[in-house]
């Protein structure tokens, strides 16, 4: 030993929203962000500007009483009021919390409860839904209330009640002495909207945010640049709105926000006027479009690239864009818990567009600060041969490694959710090509354990559903003694069909492998749906246990 | 308190090289590094196949005794052993230590020593220039030469020399195990070349170069991007090739490498055949290739950005490459203390040719992890209005905070380098736009601090070489007992001509402010020069001190 060991003469500098919100309010003053408001002119604020309000907003929040680590609640549309929001709570060293609109009430309620929101800044249209919950909101101290609306609703309201216009004019405009913060400090928070138990809550950090938008800026992901404008469809309550107003910061990108004209008129309208170079959005918004510009073809040629995620974008959406619009749909996936981008599926370049589509159609490609591994049934990782199909799991800065608050107010981690070695556990399973192309077919909870090896509900269902005389089909895991799980299809035949269970097995078994063909046949009337339409399998699992379904055992097809 | 405060839920995963390394080998595996070999095929191999042999060279590297912090030169040119070097020395834990095969022989020599390299990768081409040193390099304990040549010039050296090739053939096919670092343990290390004192070390952390690759990556620099192809004609040996190599694998963008042949011809040849998309390298590369291009034009339509730095790029340069062969010079601009990247030219886009001219011809906009400002004559920092002209002093993640090893082995401060809250100061003097670009001017130790206001030399020589009986003129600061430095004006006039001090004064007075303008003036036969050529200012203010130059002093212009 002994020997003198070379270190690093670096500054250390902490990665934070302070620093993007700085950097885009000086060296892109002049950038802007423009805000939809229907019928009238759209509102224009600079970034120079908008730094500005958000010292304002940061000190009014601060007269508040809001400090260090408290959480504020924003219940707000894409707006540049909520980009101030944005910037000025992380920036104050409190934490940004996007409350989802689209929430059942008494979930939004939990969720305000279970982070301890102790001021939300609501949009006045957003009071009719904010309103009758108060009373059950102890931690919320104070309500500010943004733009032009009704606010007798809250009269009598135990909340102290602001403008939040006034409360901006009231500051100082001597900026804020934005403390410097330790990058691994909270940033922002947002909720999983899931499906199945309490939400759970995703805690950001200065350092994820800033390094998901480097990322976000990156060539191979959505590039944003200084110059072109960016329309985050998506909305800024949904995982940041996939980080589009940081990275528009971070870059120059000018931001065009729909508030909540999110209609396919209104947004085929401001694409025309205001001329964005890209625009992000889940499908159904895509879908929705289509149909307008089907209708009345706008002129959407400043659109470079539409980026699709939150769901797979059917190929059909996709192909009927671009030969009837010219328009290319890009599909990105992510999660609440990803930060979100987990991967983007551009082609490799210099390939035939047909040659494209089995790359389009995946997920998408892993950037380098995601690392990603299958797990397969026995819980070994298995290679990445575009066949071995195990549940995705990933690693990385902007990953989240637990949740907000368990019962001890401690963050937690439940096993189903982390690996013990600290990875997330997606509940996705796929396969990744061997240059890094990930494609995911099934929910890990839909999937059956048979013998050791997965067999994909959704495949079978999509191979069941292809039959002329099938109406719906439904594969569920059902106990089996000898192999673990095994497949059951519940299938709704067409009126007037009587096909036999065995027709469509040797229908499937042209399909798929034998091993994999379901011995437990039902026929029902109709798939059990949940709220939203989706299969209920958990329904149909609990039919089956109950002895509720006519199940037909074939014997098993050996080899 | 006691109020629960919100903390990060976000995974603790360290910004390093080897992760770099372990997403370009898996996920572009098939991404590739071309080295150009002069006559023969070019040496091709995949991202893969370099992870491979990387592995492979730091279990050699092990075995010869490398541990964590050890520095380990390379005395290499661009090709793919030293890529292979690039990622095995510093995510095994050592530091690669880039040798500037350009220096003078003893200052190669002091730079080994200082650094105390304990092994040295070298080219077999470049045997000549470190054999003779060797026996001064006490430091070093082995040498490993890598590719075809004579290496008689090593027999009896004290050093154990290996080969490249036997050395990796004689590990394992295993894979290393790459161990967890902390993202602040030193990676790189490299030299700058400071004309003046001895040379200083930066050293680069993990997390500087991961940062600073993803914004080489960002839209808004220099965007690599998978299946594109860059050409670092910038030497690997030279601020690790600014970067290139680290983001080609982030990014999988493939590389093709000059090695030796940087001469224009193989330059040209190598960019028809190989068809990169973009090149990056110092001004007198593309003005070699220009001259090239103008007598035997080739096709370089592959080329979508050529990026220029190191020195400012002439506009004649720029405007003839884009008019005589379609290709578009981009300026960046960094310091071995920035990694380097500091500024990117870039126009804002939307622009006509002629007004991008005053962008382009900056050294470029600043980049979100860049903190700039410029320190007045005073210390007090400057408005970002165009016209302040300060010293410019930068902040940020890769920007370095000391130098390497000073008396007792720690990193150091120097006083004129770092302020004292840690800035870098550049020594480079210009202005900054309210947009954040960035314009230099000067040296700082070139202006004249005139009572409390700076003087541009450079500006004052530039106006004076452009009057017509003019051939060259130097203006360097003297004392002035009332206004602290005063110019002195050295002027060698042409031949022939007897123009008086006050017509050139006058000639100024259109063109520069007139507090601004000389009183000292001499001519004198020649400007002194320094070896490479340029002014030789200290000397000339040496010359002034001991009384040898006859300088005439005219009255102050008042106003």
């Amino acid at each position: 030993m002994g020997r003198p060991l070379v270190q690093s003469t670096m500054q250390d500098v902490p990665l934070t929203v302070t620093r993007i919100l700085e950097h885009g309010s000086m060296v892109h003053a002049q950038s802007r962000i423009t805000t939809w408001t229907g019928d009238g002119a759209p509102l224009r604020r600079s970034f120079a500007g908008t730094g500005a309000r958000a010292a304002r907003l940061a000190h009014g929040l601060r007269g508040l009483g809001v400090g260090t680590g408290d959480a504020v609640g924003t219940l707000m549309w894409n707006n540049s009021a909520h980009v101030e929001a944005y910037f000025a709570i992380p920036s104050m060293g409190a934490v940004l919390h996007t409350l989802n609109l689209r929430l059942a009430p008494e979930q939004l309620a939990w969720i305000v409860r279970h982070a301890a929101d102790r001021v939300v800044v609501v949009d006045a249209s957003l009071l009719p839904l904010l309103a009758p919950l108060l009373p059950h909101l102890d931690s919320v101290e104070h309500v500010i209330v943004s733009g032009a609306g009704d606010r007798s609703v809250l009269d009598g309201c135990r909340a102290r009640v602001h403008d939040y216009e006034e409360l901006l004019a009231a500051q100082t405009d001597a900026g804020y002495p934005w403390p410097e913060l330790d990058e691994r400090q909270a940033a922002a928070l947002c909720y999983t909207s899931g499906t199945t138990g309490d939400p759970k809550g995703v805690v950001y950090s200065h350092r994820s945010v800033y390094l998901h938008s480097m990322e976000v800026n990156s060539a191979s992901s959505f590039g944003l640049k200084a110059g072109e404008t960016c329309l985050p469809v998506v909305p800024m309550f949904h995982v940041n709105a996939w980080g589009l107003p940081h990275a528009a910061f971070m870059s120059g990108a000018s931001l065009l926000l729909p508030d909540r004209f999110l209609q396919p008129v209104p947004l085929a309208e401001m694409i025309e006027s205001e001329r964005p170079s890209m625009a992000a959005g889940v499908p159904t918004i895509w879908q929705g479009l289509l149909a307008e510009l089907d209708a009345k073809p706008r002129d959407m040629s400043s659109l470079k690239v539409v980026i699709s995620g939150g769901a797979p974008c059917p190929p059909s959406l996709m192909k009927a864009f671009e030969e009837r619009h010219g328009l290319r749909i890009v599909q990105a996936w992510g999660m609440t818990e990803t930060s979100p981008l987990g991967s983007m599926a551009y082609p490799p370049p210099g390939l035939t567009a047909e040659e494209e589509w089995p790359y389009r159609v995946t997920q998408g490609r892993i950037p380098a600060s995601v690392e990603a591994r299958l797990a397969g049934p026995d819980g070994s990782f298995l290679p990445w041969d575009g066949r071995s199909a195990g549940e995705l799991e990933v690693r990385g800065p902007w990953i989240a490694g637990a949740y907000h608050g368990g019962a001890d107010g401690e963050p937690f981690r439940p096993e189903d959710k982390f690996s013990p070695d600290g990875w997330l556990r997606t509940g996705d399973v796929g396969t990744i090509t061997p240059d890094g192309y990930l494609t995911l077919t099934d929910r890990a909870k839909d999937v059956i354990k048979s013998g050791g090896e997965w067999i994909s509900s959704v495949e079978l269902e999509n191979h069941l559903m292809a039959h002329p005389e099938v109406a719906e089909a439904a594969v569920v895991a059902v106990p089996d003694e000898k192999w673990g799980e095994r497949p059951l299809a519940a299938v709704v035949l067409r009126n007037g069909s009587a096909v036999e269970h065995e027709a469509l097995r040797a229908f499937l078994g042209d399909r798929v492998a034998r091993w994999q063909l379901p011995e437990r046949w039902v026929r029902v009337a109709a798939v059990p749906k949940t709220s939203v339409g989706k299969f209920d399998k958990k329904a149909l699992r609990r039919q089956y246990a109950d002895g509720e379904l006519d199940v037909v055992v074939l014997p098993r097809v050996s080899g």
